[in-house]
């Protein structure tokens, strides 16, 4: 069995560059978040929006790495790749990827998000669902 | 002859949303600011990015009119609307909507664009090949 | 009296502008929506996130028109404005306004927003605090 | 003698926020990036503007680390922090923390910066006046 892998085309656009031209980094978080949520989406009924604003469940990143390895610059076509490499019992890691068509590393993220309430902002077991659909999508260690 | 009018379907993002749970407004020109460059890339070669980087011209806003007739939620699925409305010598009025899937109007910008020169930050005339596509492209006023 | 006017220097943010080295026009609009934060947070005990955050009214807007005078590049020092033009018993209209040191137009917006329950996310009349202060505040029309 | 240290005081503004009342992650890189340019504006003239806008030099992150320790909520007020760590021959090293007033750490950040030609995107060596400004400022390894 193969591990979870998510992937997304995505264009850079004008909105997410900076006066270099290029890519303003913070903005690779934010392509990476819209990434995920399009992944929880796929994965459990309800989405992002229901683990998020009715199940008021909560996804932060706890730790991240990243490299930016080359520079993406306006209208260049990437790809954007989430894969699990861990899940535990309160979080899980994630790795993702910006590379342009032919495969070139943009960048590359290892991040850890904790599942928690957003009542409380407390750490909590993974949902039943969300762990469910993890378990059933692929071979994660 | 129909008016040129350009539609691409958007899930609303949580990137996108505020602490009440809805668009942040100033996210809404975002929006539509990606969704004038997917409409640009579609109409001459080189797109948008080769417009604006390559060719040096800008396209700036120089007014707009907006009105927010209901909220946003994220996760809702919109479709989001641009219809040239008119074209001028140096400039371009857009009517842009976003509405929801069964029609409901969220919010609706009129805004006017003229064609810039990067390099003086100046009106110039709309480039050739833009004047070009726009007109062979549907029924403008 | 005077009417009701709030201003604050700002220096315009590489992360504010695009790849055209000047400033994004939806980001003048977070300029503004920080800047209204700011005179809330002068206005009333609690400031806006109380108003917000604790009290769960909203303060969306529902119309604005806005002209883009002149470009406002990276690094530049500039005057933000914002003027009470009006007080309704369910809204407020602002002017705001961008103009460098020497007084030069960058751009301006009039803006109309209602005072809402973040419950139901329906106009509410203008909360008692709120109202009180405002009217406490100068000679507004 | 001691390190470079920069500091600022900060509100967390609503639009800094995400749907679940606290600070979306990615802008706090945009609120350090802020802060680099604050600090790059008090040490050298012309400031961050002049070095990219005018002498055409990048100031790109290569790799970064964070660590989200305790959440910001809407209208916290917090203490950003930038220290120097390491000044390379064609790279700076910096810590940025964001800290309550009390104190709490809610988030940190080591950075390795690479200084660019914003021509080439390629690394050169620390431009002269940067780096002696950086010299004459501290006592970094």
């Amino acid at each position: 069995m193969s591990a979870i892998t998510f992937t997304r085309p995505h264009r850079i656009r004008f909105s997410e560059c900076d006066p270099a031209g290029i890519v303003f980094y913070p903005q690779y978080f934010v392509m990476f978040n819209d990434l995920l949520e399009q992944w929880v989406d796929a994965l459990i009924p309800g989405g992002f929006a229901g683990y998020i604003g009715e199940q008021r469940f909560g996804l932060p990143t706890v730790h991240l790495e990243a490299d930016f390895n080359a520079v993406s610059r306006m209208g260049d076509d990437v790809v954007l790749q989430l894969t699990v490499t861990h899940i535990g019992s309160r979080s899980v890691k994630l790795a993702l990827r910006c590379t342009s068509l032919e495969g070139e590393l943009r960048m590359q993220v290892n991040q850890t998000l904790v599942t928690t309430s957003l009542t409380t902002h407390r750490a909590i077991d993974i949902p039943a669902a969300l762990l469910a659909a993890l378990q059933a999508s692929g071979d994660v260690p």
